[in-house]
């Protein structure tokens, strides 16, 4: 008998029908031996609706109090999740996250999981109940109801299933799992089997948005084995995993990209120790998070700097950048949404040299220009014209005869 | 300074302007020097939305998770409330019934509060906050979450108003007090100033729905002063205390009626030990309260008997008293809903005989038949015919002289 942990996402509750399609999956699970434990999103437009009732009272939030406000769709639809299991004489229970035990830090809207106090839940598992837990909440040290920020569920789900020891924790998503690049951009691209906690990271971050980076992250501190897949269909999915259990490491596991990335350079700024760090500062504290950075300084006393940052943080940063021109004397500045990045990651790159030569090669045959280039001891990106992307994903995917079974 | 609990019911808070009418109406209480605890129902449609989803499941529920799924309405109209009063500059705080130390026994869907541990909400108050509390829930000693059931929120704040040793408990409805009589009937009713709880007891139980009956027992058990008032107007209400701190006990204080009255009558039930018993323990079982009940023992060995019950549960009760009219040999029944329960109370009645003998008077006088009566020690109720009323409800306020000033 085996303790899984399932998490099921906004699209797959978003309607009591849906939540009756979940409802059947788990009692399947359920009569196959295993003990559950389920992790849900609020519904559907949930969440939108209740942000559209605060966004009549204004603009400025106590984010205590917002946590108040959306830690109810989580919990709405747990309850009508077990309700459901309830109708089909399946034995479930919900719980909110403080009910579960999910203790974490007092940063309302973005807090982090401390710790899972799990007697409540084991108790109700040893009743033979299926125990359904509102996601993205916890309680913090001072009693108040917190949600966890972006990908929280994700997070509570991975974060569960190291604290009660289970043998996976399953994220049902609308998509199969894993692939080794975009399928809609090329289309022999096949669903990955399995992959490292680092390579997943990497892929998570660099825009294959299946599994939260936080809680890609989680699992791998607390060696959690996570299953992507799809909660429409009965496929099996991608295990992320530890490299270590993983039979072969391959050189490149996936191509990934992402187009939500703009370019602003400067031109001829002085070559003085500080000049980068006025930038640099200046973006930090507005929360602009700065990707790639090449600076160009070739010439005698004078060179370009060019960065990459997220294309939404474009119009946000274009005065303050405007003003640090004025003020260091650079000759002016040019900007865009019209690049993107590409990556290759894979584990077993860092035995391979010769990995980023090959791709710059593919890149060069495919008569793509590269802008800016970064490297990982698992990746390495290339900042490219946003036009280039789909030829570049498909060049690199034969490069690297991703199509074929491992 | 005084601590005062106001409790706003779902129509004061059914939509987001309606929730900033009650936050400028707090900010301005609180300027006076009050300090503030607030119990709030659900947004007007909240609840039913929810059972709406709920009845899409099936028709039989789990109170438990009934109760996880719908107490989720009034912790969302907490929290949009204190965002509202945050907004204003005013230092606010929600707080689930959990986490206001409200305990209640585990009844899933009718809990009573049995305690309430007041320091969560004393530490608020201290630093100055309103304090905004989801009415209607509570938390079992299972920790499980509980809902109260019908009039809930009331019961919450008063029970809250007692704990905190409360100035008094202010429950803002959409009329403006407690009435002598229906102003929509009588157009010289008149707005009571002050009421006993007996009185109001009567009033409540009698279909005069300002303040649920149980709230209003809650009050007198634990003495704590209760004002009905208007939450769109600035007008006083009715205060509703001990009849031992009113200056003078009149001795009719209004006019109650109640229109969801049916009426069944059984002929020639045999005069045998028992009988009578076998009804009222069929309709008990079946959970059907009876209300009034003549039985006209005139005849030799046969008799008729006759009561009432709540028009909602003729159909139900219908086919059971049909079986026992079979099973004893009585010799038919009738039936209907076309009668009505028109009551006077009056705390002084207990000292001034002759009330009752004035009271059919003034029916007999307006030629209104009455089917049946029955007395308490403060009320006279009389079932007549429902097309009578008006008329009636007229008849007795001129009787009574409610009209005149106190």
């Amino acid at each position: 008998m085996a303790l899984l942990v399932c998490k099921f996402g906004g699209s797959s509750v978003a309607s009591m029908d849906k939540i009756k399609n979940v409802a059947l999956r788990l009692k399947d699970m359920q009569s196959q031996g295993n003990e559950l434990v389920v992790v849900v999103s609020a519904m559907g437009d949930t969440t939108d609706d209740l942000l559209a009732l605060a966004a009549e009272i204004g603009d400025k939030f106590s984010t205590r109090e917002m946590d108040m406000l959306l830690a109810t769709g989580e919990q709405q639809s747990a309850a009508l999740l077990a309700l459901t299991l309830n109708s089909m004489k399946c034995p479930a229970v919900s719980l909110c996250g403080w009910q579960a035990g999910i203790r974490t830090d007092g940063v309302h809207s973005k807090a982090r999981i401390t710790g899972i106090k799990a007697e409540r839940i084991n108790n109700e598992l040893a009743t033979g109940s299926i125990v359904v837990i509102a996601g993205f909440q916890g309680i913090s040290p001072q009693q108040n109801i917190t949600t966890l920020g972006r990908g929280g569920s994700d997070t509570s789900a991975v974060a569960l299933a190291a604290a009660l020891g289970a043998e996976r924790c399953l994220i049902f998503t609308d998509v199969n799992g894993v692939y080794t690049a975009d399928p809609r951009i090329v289309k022999e691209a096949r669903k990955i089997d399995r992959i490292s906690y680092e390579e997943m990271l990497e892929m998570a971050s660099l825009g294959a948005g299946v599994l939260q980076p936080r809680a890609a992250e989680f699992a791998m501190h607390y060696n959690v084995d996570v299953e992507v897949l799809n909660s429409f269909n009965n496929e099996s999915g991608t295990i992320i995993t530890e490299g270590s259990k993983m039979e072969k490491q391959r050189i490149v596991s996936g191509i990934a990209h992402d187009l939500n990335v703009a370019r602003i350079a400067l031109f001829d700024v002085p070559d003085q120790p500080g000049v980068a760090m006025t930038i640099f500062k200046v973006l930090a504290e507005n929360k602009i998070n700065v990707d790639m950075v090449i600076q160009g300084g070739m010439r005698s006393n004078r060179n370009d700097i060019a960065f990459t940052i997220e294309s939404d943080e474009l119009e946000k940063a274009l005065p303050l950048v405007n003003d640090v021109v004025m003020k260091i004397g650079a000759s002016g500045m040019s900007y865009g949404k019209d690049v993107a990045k590409i990556s290759i990651v894979g584990a077993g790159m860092q035995s391979n040299p010769g990995v980023a030569a090959a791709m710059f090669e593919a890149l060069a045959d495919a008569n793509i220009n590269i802008h800016m280039i970064s490297t990982s001891e698992i990746k390495v990106s290339c900042i490219i014209d946003e036009t280039e992307v789909n030829k570049a994903v498909q060049a690199l995917h034969n490069k690297f005869r991703l199509e074929e079974a491992e």
